[in-house]
């Protein structure tokens, strides 16, 4: 057994998980569905009171006319472009590099559009007002994901973002909201999802990150907006006969949850700040700015994977399933704090975390 | 109230509703549950035990090699016919003028791929040899609808299927199934579905008609066929997160109906027959092949109205929710018999078709 398959093993049969909210069984429809009668009607083909009670309530919530229910946000994201471009005739938009669209779609917005793109910036770093004010080509639209999932979670100071808008409506360029983690971010900024949101002409939020769902988005922005989006969304084939098990699952868990965003962003300060006491590691970001954060360890792949596989064995705490390659020296992986963070006792985490920083040093030594 | 809307209410409120198998409400849902433990793992984006699981089933049912569940029919055969197309290098397929591509999908197969389509045939009947035969452009794939939903489920004899698929074979033309109702025409045909699917290259069969399921949809072919059409998916966002909901309900509901098409076809010519006798009437198919007829009656729209408004208020017995205009002397309506036909009294039903045949008498000569 390779022990890529041993350390994801060990964080399997951990006690303690320390992030997400919970194994993603049947288990997570079940409780969603425990009081909801039987009787009570589905929807069909994007009507119903069902459905469109929850995308009046998500609506309200983003501060938006209308929202739509998707079964995904790849679905919703590349729709709202497509609208957007369409809307200013120019088949260009603009977004960072590790964008979702650009990394984890095979491509849909390009082949399914032929919409090109334009890279805002580095791999490495957040989107900046300057990186928005250099753009040479025109765009009809710019998609920010806050938080910026693939570097960890990095969010732009908020006058930044009320700068970046401000240029956006001045210029007529769209400005759409990768939202996916929308929820979590609030916390940070100190802002209802309202304020954020009306720095943006069309948002996506997903319902199975931090609400936890088992899947589905929303996606929002006024009449005429989501009127267009709702006959691309037909046109995919998402406008299905039913949704309302994914609507059901993301109305009980966004009201389980929509209080619980400033815990974890907390827990995931704590969390961050325990790792960051480990030899040779370092959060990304350092202090973290939502329920997410990148562990980063200078040391070889294989010393990391045995140390945590060791970790994880001997105290039941589990780190991660998995390590990557960063760049040539550095490895990382991807933490997100859901409910499991809170039921683990904190005398384990500390001494896992002592267990950590002993390996790595061992490791290094070796 | 209209009468439109009285119609509607009436068949809502009706004791004993003809059609379908249930009130799509959430205890369709809750009774796939029944049986499902919670531990029980969901699918992740397209892999894990559940979903390989019942993908290996129906390709095995379906006579294919791979399988793959798409949230929806629609979804799966635009993504179908652009696998050809790019697979033969030509970018136009052909089907009857009223496939679910051409008029159900909001262009969805030539928005989203530029693909042009070529039109069999008239709309009022069945593609047949000639028809195929005679298309003019060189094409890469031929969609056949079995049955031909929007001409109330005609079907061809099966020796003119398998003299279209030959032809196909020899010229190097793919040929698609949409068998929405594929499991609804096996005992007509006397044949298992992989007999039939043998005919043709790639199948796509909908889990939520004849099966009864919420929603979802399979597409089975050979395994470079399914690869492509997987990455297609994922462009579309179909790749969700879990789809567990629908498989675990398609898989429920499947099993418990597969064997009952006979029965369904069964009393869709006992009822298609009771039609028959009604005055102006005429059932197409006059004699179902599946479990499907449209009813034809040739008198005025608001005169059928009121006959039907009238005959499930006094007899309880559910006929129809809505009737549309055919053409200028002939409105119809579509009969898809489910679970609910058996449950009717038989006296019930025969009482409701004499008053039927009266007020269709009476409306005439008043």
């Amino acid at each position: 057994m390779t022990g890529k398959i041993r350390l994801f093993e060990s964080f399997q049969q951990a006690t303690y998980p320390l992030g997400g909210h919970a194994k993603r069984n049947v288990q997570v429809l079940l409780d969603a569905l425990e009081k909801i009668e039987g009787s009570v009607e589905g929807d069909t083909y994007g009507n119903g009171k069902l459905i469109e009670d929850f995308q009046s309530k998500i609506a309200e919530y983003l501060g938006k006319e209308t929202a739509i229910f998707f079964p995904s946000g790849t679905m919703a994201q590349q729709i709202a472009l497509r609208v957007w471009s369409d809307r200013k005739g120019i088949k260009r938009v603009a977004y960072h590099p590790l964008a979702h669209l650009e990394i984890h779609e095979e491509d849909g917005l390009k082949e399914l559009h032929q919409i090109e793109t334009v890279l805002l910036c580095a791999k490495n770093r957040i989107v900046r007002l300057e990186d928005v004010l250099n753009i040479q080509e025109e765009v009809a639209c710019i998609l920010l994901e806050l938080p910026q999932r693939e570097i960890g979670g990095q969010l732009p100071a908020y006058e930044e973002l009320v700068a970046i808008s401000a240029h956006c409506r001045e210029k007529g360029i769209k400005l759409h909201l990768d939202g996916a983690r929308l929820m979590e971010i609030l916390p940070y900024y100190q802002k209802s999802a309202a304020e954020v949101c009306q720095l943006f002409d069309s948002v996506y939020m997903s319902f199975y990150k931090g609400v936890g769902g088992i899947a589905g988005a929303i996606l929002a922005g006024d009449g005429d907006f989501t009127k267009e989006a709702r006959v691309w969304k037909h046109r995919y084939g998402g406008e299905l006969i039913s949704l309302y098990p994914y609507i059901i699952s993301a109305d009980h868990y966004f009201e389980q949850r929509r209080s619980k965003m400033g815990q974890y962003y907390e827990q995931a300060q704590e969390l961050a700040a325990l790792y960051n006491r480990c030899h040779r590691v370092k959060t990304v970001p350092e202090v973290p700015v939502s329920n997410m954060f990148h562990v980063h360890v200078e040391l070889p792949i294989e010393q990391v994977e045995a140390a945590l596989l060791s970790v994880q064995q001997d105290t039941g705490i589990g780190l991660t399933p998995y390590v990557k390659q960063y760049d040539q020296t550095i490895c990382y992986y991807e933490v997100g704090i859901g409910d499991r963070y809170a039921q683990v006792p904190k005398a384990e985490i500390e001494k896992a975390f002592q267990l950590l920083d002993q390996r790595l040093r061992e490791n290094d030594l070796s």
